[in-house]
């Protein structure tokens, strides 16, 4: 027990991706003490396993004599995490408190729930995580009508209308670019940094004109650094354009004549911003960690409003 | 030095891929004795790790007394192999031995040639080791009119009129589904084994017709799976004929209206063989093995008739 902490900790927000693991800590007065956070992600883990990840990152902060209130998002609630915290089905609000799975724990200084993701029938679709953030958006903004855009490993578009998330696709963009730049023929022109503001531009608008051609433009990279020492950024910012110029393809009927949001880290933001600039409509930015903190603190609120 | 194999052998053809090396013993008398193979492809291999190599899989099939030939395709001959043979350009014909570049070897038996790959300018293309099989298909069929589809980790689909290589484009389907299916969230729902060929059309069909709208139906597999238990050699069958049709869509122009040829592995051309059924076209197939050795045996013959 680390005496500093001792019944100072109001409650911990966390965020339990696949490959990480984040925790916010909050006084008793609600405001944010401090933000920690590991590579103990969902992925990693056996059920048996998360208790244990959880007390090693957040451990010698709880409260030695009470129950500190534990408030999970994400993969964490998935069958293969900690324990399964089922879909609320579109439409939908963000799931709230109400739809948390309470999670018995060894250490009976924790009192963990863990908010359910959400899920569409037609086409099947899932997320969570995403849920939350789309929680803290509308905490701050709640009559919003339009499209929040989430890019990521796998980019969530999802409309939103009076306070219900009403539909959603996800893409796996980020995902397919990490395996394409990282571990396919491609890897060998790629540079792991450097950006071609020019090439991207133009990759999304011939993969949006024409997305039946673009099998073939992936390999023609590899064979432009062979033959014409193609550089390394243009290959890469190509790459990035031509996959999202494919998920832009798909994904028209959300970002064509609604009000859009991206919602996620500066640099994911930057690439979507540019993208929404190039086929010719605006969008807002909001951090990803701050809607994150903003969907588990209204969470939190209602639990307090209204204890289970 | 194998007393069996003293003065017995004709010359050696040696396939070179990025994964395994590939060997086929001829007597004198021009008729095949022995297939070899190992798993030192050229990417596992540096520049002077080459002759061990080849040493390793044939040398106790050497003749003792006099070199033995040795002709080799693929990519031994890129920059990064043994030595590098430069590009033939379309239109060509399949490069001879003509094209072939000597390599100097430490050990006294070996007499080893590599034949060169073809490239395309714009838009910009490679192959090394398919224009063998080529030659191999020209050999059997010198007036060949029409289009060659070399289906594997990287498709090829090759214009060929009047013996030569008209153009060519190269699809990385073959790559994108190892990835998909063994390295990214799909895994998850992905059998080793097991097809469901009516799944595999609809995929086909609906990448076809509707390109633009086929980023979203990767995910949905995933979620397919989580939701309703979506068999994985349906969800297999379907990111199979998602990609091929993706790849059919930007190859029209070589399959609409022409002469096809499958050459590859019966599993690929059975695959290919039931994609051209669904757009309606009729195609032949032929082993890739036996190309790649007539192929060889074609470049092997013009050495003999005008050696170099």
């Amino acid at each position: 027990m680390n005496g500093r902490a001792k019944n100072t900790i109001g409650w911990i927000g966390v965020d339990w991706g696949t490959t990480h693991l984040r925790a916010w800590v909050f006084g008793v007065d609600g405001n944010l003490i401090d933000h920690l956070s590991s590579d103990d992600g969902m992925g990693n883990l056996a059920q048996e396993q998360f208790e244990g990840a959880l007390l090693a990152l957040i451990g010698d902060r709880l409260n030695a004599r009470t129950k500190t209130p534990v408030l999970c998002c994400g993969m964490a609630g998935s069958r293969q995490g900690w324990a399964e915290a089922p879909y609320t089905t579109v439409p939908c609000p963000p799931p709230g408190v109400a739809h948390a799975v309470h999670v018995a724990t060894r250490d009976a200084r924790l009192d963990v729930r863990i908010l359910p993701g959400v899920k569409q029938e037609k086409p099947a679709d899932v997320m969570r995580g995403e849920e939350t953030q789309i929680a803290g958006y509308l905490a701050r903004d709640p009559g919003f009508d339009g499209v929040l855009c989430l890019p990521g490993t796998h980019t969530k578009w999802v409309h939103v209308s009076a306070g219900e998330i009403v539909s959603f696709r996800t893409y796996m963009t980020g995902e397919l670019f990490a395996l394409l730049s990282g571990h396919s023929v491609l890897r060998h022109g790629m540079s792991q940094g450097g950006w071609d503001d020019a090439a991207f531009r133009q990759a999304i608008d011939d993969a949006l004109s024409r997305p039946q051609e673009c099998a073939g433009t992936l390999f023609q990279l590899r064979a432009e650094r062979l033959l014409f020492e193609l550089p390394a950024a243009a290959a890469r910012s190509r790459l990035s354009g031509t996959l999202l110029g494919l998920e832009f393809a798909a994904a028209r009927p959300y970002w064509l004549g609604r009000r859009l949001v991206v919602i996620g880290t500066t640099e994911l933001c930057d690439i979507y911003l540019a993208a929404f600039e190039q086929v010719g409509v605006s969008a807002e930015t909001t951090a990803g960690d701050a809607m994150t903190i903003a969907g588990l603190s209204a969470a939190w609120k209602s639990i307090t409003e209204c204890p289970t």
